[in-house]
């Protein structure tokens, strides 16, 4: 089956879960799987309920389709997040930020008291351990994080816009997304999260674990996981 | 003495200090004590080093006597970094924020090769536990982190402009300052440090645990103090 048709068919099942009709406030990620997900939700829910967003793009789409979308500050938790991912393993383990909305990803997925990840089948991987993991980092600290990472064996690589912008990608939150390689690397990837969290000038890693509670991958049949997780808001 | 006047003392013995003299990037931090620090370094040091500092208010100061400084983002290191504190212990261990320049003041502090920490006699504490701990906050994640510094049992408040600024105090980093308190707190400064900057949303804390390698308070007489530093960059 081709990836979009993947993508689609996950975010329509998301769709028809329990817990967002129940949901009284809805988070939205970012990227093209959560923009079927805002396509495909039926006129009560869009009109019925209201939406946070982590980025300018899925606030647009939804209040183009009439939703009410909160300012993120102006809530303290968030029913049913809904996202994808770029990366995610058996244990539910994903990687995020490829889209550069990485900080209010995390921050609304940590809200979040359900998180829900929607995928095609190209992103189950049975390891994450040569990927690519981005981080957000504030901008005056660039230099000194990329230094910082070379100290520790990590080379961490600016990301820069191909099309579109000049010069480094500026994430939704203002921070620069730093693109990191963690080959053969030997500590596990909560050790990782924690030594890249204490560097002064990091904002957040695209490292989500213990986040998320159930992954949907639109594949023939589709799959549907649940997840321990560890951190409920 | 009068606390201006210990400021004073401390801000011109540290304009003598050899690592003053020999350093080829100078890191200035904010507040009245570093204002003197300023006003008193001697015209070769001004004309002959360079400079990256942690406030709008210190670049300015130095801009005007015809100083080089640098943007943050350009250096990978700092040779010695002069700041204040707002309490600092025995041991080293520090507050800072109160001038609410936090996250660049710890980020020059952790770029520092040698931090020499100036200051009046009541900012020396027996301990800290009874005191404010600012933390810098993203905007957009305020209200979940004070929710989540609620659920550990802290109680955190967004620190507001008295005067000359309508609303929350904002950061030099465009954050927003929010001010906890630690009474009779069971667990180690070092791992309340850890605990906040857990929380996504915290850019960074006021904690300055082993950053701080050298400590002039300006009494009669004057005291200078070694400390252990942990983590030297």
């Amino acid at each position: 089956m081709q990836k979009e048709e993947e993508k689609k068919i996950a975010a329509s099942i998301a769709t028809n879960l329990e817990e967002v009709k129940k949901a009284k406030v809805i988070g939205i990620g970012t990227g093209s799987t959560t923009s079927y997900f805002i396509d495909y939700l039926p006129e009560d829910i869009l009109k019925g309920k209201v939406f946070v967003t982590s980025s300018f793009d899925s606030t647009l789409r939804l209040k183009q389709k009439g939703a009410k979308v909160l300012s993120i500050d102006s809530i303290e938790s968030i029913d049913i997040y809904i996202d994808g991912v770029d990366a995610i393993d058996d244990n539910g383990t994903a990687i995020k930020g490829g889209g550069a909305a990485l900080f209010r990803e995390k921050l609304l997925a940590s809200m979040s008291k359900y998180f829900v990840a929607i995928a095609d089948t190209s992103k189950l991987k049975k390891e994450l351990n040569n990927s690519f993991i981005p981080i957000e980092v504030k901008p005056e600290a660039v230099n000194y994080v990329i230094k910082k990472l070379k100290d520790i064996g990590v080379i961490g690589n600016v990301r820069y816009s191909k099309e579109g912008k000049w010069g480094p990608v500026i994430s939704d939150s203002y921070g620069v997304i730093v693109d990191i390689q963690i080959k053969n690397w030997k500590i596990s990837l909560e050790e990782l999260n924690n030594t890249l969290k204490s560097i002064t000038g990091v904002v957040e890693t695209g490292l989500f674990i213990g986040m998320i509670d159930a992954l949907i991958i639109g594949g023939e049949p589709p799959i549907v996981k649940q997840f321990y997780r560890k951190g409920k808001n």
